[in-house]
Order: structure tokens, then C-alpha cells, then sequence
């Protein structure tokens, strides 16, 4: 089941540049192990901003909310997720 | 170069129906055929809406204008187009 | 699968109150079916609105598209869904 | 009466991580019980979100204010109140 | 118990004056007939608007969306409900 | 003259809480005060916020601004204020 | 007494023509004799747009809403009213 | 003296095509005479949109409003104004 | 030529008071010496807020930036620039 | 490939004003750069602002990103990216 989840980063300007560095190189390597998974299906950045534009493919919200909820820089993100669906004109129906 | 475009239609409540209908059917084979072409990469319908969120591959924001004006329902469109780049912990770099 | 769905109608001054009427008896058998299935779990009016808050339980985002998209008044609704999940804290895991 | 509780926890990336904690066991405990006393009659969290939806049956918007404002974590949160009513459409009269 | 109400009236502008006269006429005498049955506890003018703040005291939501859906003018109202309660430096108990 | 007043109390969560409840308490002799002089008309709290609703009987918007900005809340204080007019259909004159 | 009205004259694009440049006519006349009368103080438009920013002196809301409510083009107006008072670091105490 | 001007063009769905699509030629010849006089300094197409961008050079906020009321396409414009200046870092002064 | 300037003056819970009141003072005497030389023109105060309304006559957009950076609260400030010009129905055509 | 750019700048009150002023020249050393490279077209100040709106020409989004973020004040930034594309009515088809 697929959403479609909004990512925006806001980092204030006074935390820890170290400890932000170190949870970005964390946040990588479990973007990986999901995507590797299948679970995180699309990941693109926003150009010019510290956001990005996700697809998961996932079991069903509570699935998608431990995702979400576990990711190392969440503390510092604003999140926006929309259900999708099969459009009826979409050729290519298993993506 | 990637565009992920978010499309509410908006369809007058006094429009008429049979126009709607065959330009909604217009529509579906003007999107088959984008999507043959490579140039619609995906297309997902927003849950509950009249509404897509799609990722077009196009040369230009020139070409993304010729493609989205020309749709058979852009009178009655809302477009919102946000230019996307590769994200650094994407491991799928081709899509 | 729970989904949150505020629905707001918005019937047009000039729309055929006749017409109107009739979609709403529709709607009300179409949404006591639904209820009958377990599929409309929960259903309330906002004071004051012509609008409503419902809480869906359905197989995937996709079944929930079809059922808000086929109600009778679907033409003057405006629809915002919300994926929830269990509450850590609620003590009542079933509903 | 019922009212329609929606809350958005926001911590500050600056507050002491053991309080928070050490609230968020206190409100689980004050949510239970709330939630056996019948006050708190529904309780779902939303998806990717630090937040809650939820519907209270109280005696009044006075008992309201005062569960909402007791609440541990409750100077963290914005709290969104709608009244709601029971809908001519809902089968079920009594929850 | 205590509801604020925003009432802002749109009236578009090829409504038949005849009809919204006569609906507005309407309105005084129930609005009236509800102040003198302490439903309609204050109501006061937005300066420069077609707008409305009121208080109403009522037995519950049920009861407050009953009197408002019940408004002449209703179809043309854009309605926010706020439930209100007793402040405690507030030295005037019983209004 | 009435104006209607919108009062959020937004407290930073690093405030010094003693600081705090003394303005507090300071807030509700002057509000106290003001009621009695006929200046502070009526005084509602917003159920489940930090927040009231209130309308003053003023000689003028000079005298209304000295009112708020003097309050000793009045630098957590998020403020709208609307100018208010007897309404044709209100029956009770004089408040 | 100052008040600040923002003026936002939004005419349907099917109104009549003729009744529009009559109303527009009669505004003017209006707008005039109150700016003799000392009631309509200063009126500026805003450069691009069918809006205008307007200073009234008047006795209190009620004589503002007269005068507003009154305007031929009133029905097309969106208005919003700011009080406005002595700021303390004004040389001109007059205007 | 530079402005900004962001122009949305909403078109109602019932206008006359055959109007529109003149008013369109009379906006593009008016549009080619005014940048021949270097009064209308850049004009670009938001992609995906019946919107553009432009940078006016005019004498005064007066001239910049005589120049847009009088396009042909104006009644169905949204119009924003944003006055610009000098970036001490551009190195192009004279644009 | 004329623009209308909105400032609302933000000053964090956790600025040094001392500075901003000698900021404060600063800027009354500032505010002063330009309302001698007639570029700003008109100053009020907003009832109930910390903000304030100008109207500003200046030569150019980049003489209003230079004055408005150089007030000592503007670090401060938001501001909303809006330029002005003479509505052909105000009587007095030199303000 | 052109994109409008619109940049604010929000620089917390409790930043070191060094820094932010090194930071400032920095930023001013790159703008004047990429200007003479030709890929920052047009660069201008918004009116009583620390905004800027720019023209940027790029070889792709990502190229645009890339710029963006290494800019010595991107971490104070707000960024809103608009994709533009010729006008049909635009004279000047290279800028």
C-alpha cells in the first residue's frame, strides 16, 4: 500500500552541528536498509531546500508510523503523509 | 530532470457532464501515451480526491508546460510543480 | 485499516434543491449499508456544518477511494483523509 | 457530549529528554484512566505524526478544559476542540 | 453551556434580492424569538462585514446545530462554532 | 464602544514558571479591576487553550490598547481585536 | 476615532457591465461628500489591483458600518477593518 | 524603479472562448509594445501554469498600475506587487 | 511616492530589556526626524498589538529599503511593503 | 534553464552577529561568481526586506541545489523554487 510522505527538515540553528552530521549518516544508512527492502519505494530531494518527496510501500499505517517514527533525524522533521492509490490511468500497475 | 506535479481538478458542478466524460477519456489515452514515451514516469491518485500526484521526465520546464497545457482537462486543473534532484541516500539513481 | 475523513459539502446556491434532496436519501442508504459492513466505523456531524467526521475501517487506501467516490453527494464534497494507527495509550485495541 | 480533540505534541529539540519521558509515562497512566472512566472514548494516533485524534464524551466544555489542561505533556500541545453532534445518517446512536 | 459562533453571510451576487430580503426578515423574528428564550445570549455586528459574533447557551452541540441548520439564512452562512467555558477571573458566574 | 478580543497566551516552554504564575495571578486582579469598572464586559476561556475570548466597552481604540498592553501577560500575549456594532435583529440594546 | 479599511472590490466577471461603471459612478460621489465631511480621511489605491486602503474618522464602529454598508459597491467588497489609534512616536497628533 | 508582478490569469469556465482567446492577442501585442518601450523589462511563464512573472520598469507605483489596469486580460488577473531595489551584491546595475 | 508599510515588532521573551527599550528610544527619535522631512508621512499604532501602519513618501523603492533597514528595531520587524498611488476618487491630491 | 528564486533570509536574534557578518561577505564573494559565470541572471533586494528574488540559469535542478545549499547563508534561508519557461509573448528570447 502505497503513501506519499513530505519530508521537511528544520534543524535549528542552535543544535549540535556534530551530533546532526552523525544522525544524517545514520538516517542514510537506515534509508538504505528500507529501500533495499522495498519498503521505501521513491526517495527524491526538494531542489533548494532540506526536504525530500517519499513513496512507501508498506503493510498499513502503523507500519509506515514506526518507519517514520524511528528514522534518527525525526525529532527535527515535519511530516506530511497522503494514501494513495492505482490511478485508472496508469500503465504500469505494480510499481 | 524530474518534476513531481500535485493536480486537483476542479469540476464546475454546472459543467457538462458529456464534455467532461470524453475529455476525461481524451485524458487517459493523452497519459498512455506520455507514459509510453517515458516522459510520465508515475502516476497516483490521492485517496479520497479528484487529484494526482505525478513525476514527469522532461528536457525542460518548457517542455513539462507544453505537456500539462495541453491536457485534455488542464481548463480545470490546479497544477503545483516542484523541481525534484537526486537524493544523496537514494540507491535507485536511474529513475 | 483506519482512515480519518472529513467531509465538508458545499452545495451550490443554484444547484436543483430537488436533485439535492434525492442524493441526500441516497447518500443515507449508501452510508447505513456501509456501517452494516463495518466499513463505516464511525460517523458524526460538526456542530453547526454541513460537514461530518467519519473514521473508515477498510482494506487499503484504494478500497476507501472507491467507497468515498461513489457516494451519491461525492460531486459537492470537499475530503480530507488521514491514515491513523493504534495509540500507544488506547486501552481498546479492536475498534 | 462529544467533542472532537485534535493534538499536536511539540516538543522543543531544546527540553530535557527525561522529563518528556517521564511526562509521556504520566499521560499514558492519566489516558488509561480516562479512557475506563468513559471520558476518553476514542484515542487514535496519526500517521508519521507526534499527534492524536481523539473524541471525548464529557459532561460539558468546562470538564473538557479541565481533563484536556491536566493532561502531563498538555504546555507542549496545540489542542483543536469541535463539538460534535450525532448524524441523522449513523446507525449506531449510542457511542 | 456556552458556544461562540462566527457567522459570516455570502450571499452571491445573482441571488434573487427579493428572496434574501425575505429571508433576512425571517431571520430577525427567530433570531428574536431565541434571545427572549435565553438561547441566543449576545449577538453583536462585525464592523464593516456581513458578519456576526453570538454566544448561545445551550443544552448541548445537538441542540446548537439544530437552532443554526434551522437559520433562514443559513445556506448562505459560513459557520465557526468555538466551545467556551467559565474563566476563572471572570467575576460574573451566571452569564 | 465594543471591541471583541482574542487573546492566545503562548508561554515559551523556557520561561521561568515562577515568573510566570505571578504574572498569572497579577493578570487576574487587574482583569478583576477592569471588570468592575464596566471596562472588561465579558470574559470567556476557550475550551482546551491557553486562550480567551473578550469583549470591552471602551471610549476608543486608544483606551482599549492601553487596557492590553498593560496586562502583565500582555508579552506572551497573541492578540486580534474587532471592532463591534449593535446588530439590527439584537433585542437586548444596552450590553 | 481611526479606523484602517482595506478594501478589496471584487466584481463577477458576468455582472452587468453598466451596472458596475453606475455603482462605480454613485461611489464616487459618496467618497467625495464623506471626504468633505472630514468622515473619510485619506484614501489611496493599491498599485495593480481593484482595492484601495482607506483612513475613516469616525464617531465609532457603528458610524463606520453605516457608512461602509452603504456603498454602492458595498456587495462586492471584501472589507477588513483595523482600530487604529495614536502611535507615541507621531509629531502630527491630529490627522 | 523596479517591480515584480506576479500574474495569475483565472479564466471562469463559462466565458466565451472566442473573447478570451481575442483578449489574448490584444494582450500579447500591447505586451510586445510596452517591452519595445522598455517599460516591461522581463516576462517569463510559470511552467505549468496560466501565470507569469514580470519585472516592470516604470517612473512611479502610479504608471505600474496604469500599465496593468489597462491589459486586456486584467478583469480574470490576480495580481501581486512587490516594489524591488538594488542588490548590493548584484554586479549588473543597470537591469 | 507613496507606500504603505505594516511593521509588527516580534521582540523574543529572551532579549535583554535594557537594550530593547534603548533600541525603542532610538528609534522614537529616528521615527521623528524623518516625519520632519516628510518621508514618513502618516504613523499610527494597531489597537492591541505591537505594530504599527505608515504610510511613507520617499523617491524609490530603494530609498524606503534604506530607510526601513536602518530603524534599530528592524532586526525585529516583520514588514509588508504595499505600494500606493492616488485613487481617482480622494479630493485631496497631495498627500 | 531558468529558475525564479525567492530567498529569505531569517537570522536568529541570539546568532553571533560576527559570524553572520563574515558569513554575509562570504556569500556576497560566491553571488558575484556564479554571476559572472552566468548562472545567477538577475539578483534583486525586496523592498524593507532581507529577501532577495533571483534568476537562476542552470543546467538541471540538481545543478540548482548544488548552488543553493553551498551558500554561506543557506542555513537562514527559506527557499521557494519556481521552474519558469519562455512567455510566447516575451521580445527578448535569450535572458
Amino acid at each position: 500500500m502505497l503513501f506519499h510522505v513530505y519530508i521537511n527538515v528544520r534543524v535549528p540553528h542552535d543544535a549540535d552541528p556534530e551530533q546532526i552530521k552523525r544522525l544524517g549518516e545514520l538516517e542514510h544508512g537506515r534509508a538504505k536498509a528500507l529501500q533495499e527492502q522495498g519498503k521505501w519505494l521513491h526517495l527524491w530531494r526538494v531542489a533548494g531546500k532540506f526536504a525530500n518527496v517519499s513513496i512507501f510501500d508498506v503493510e498499513s499505517p502503523a507500519e509506515l508510523h514506526e518507519i517514520l517514527s524511528s528514522l534518527p533525524l525525526y525529532p527535527f522533521m515535519e511530516v506530511e503523509v497522503t494514501a494513495m492509490c492505482q490511478h485508472p490511468g496508469a500503465i504500469n500497475k505494480t510499481e
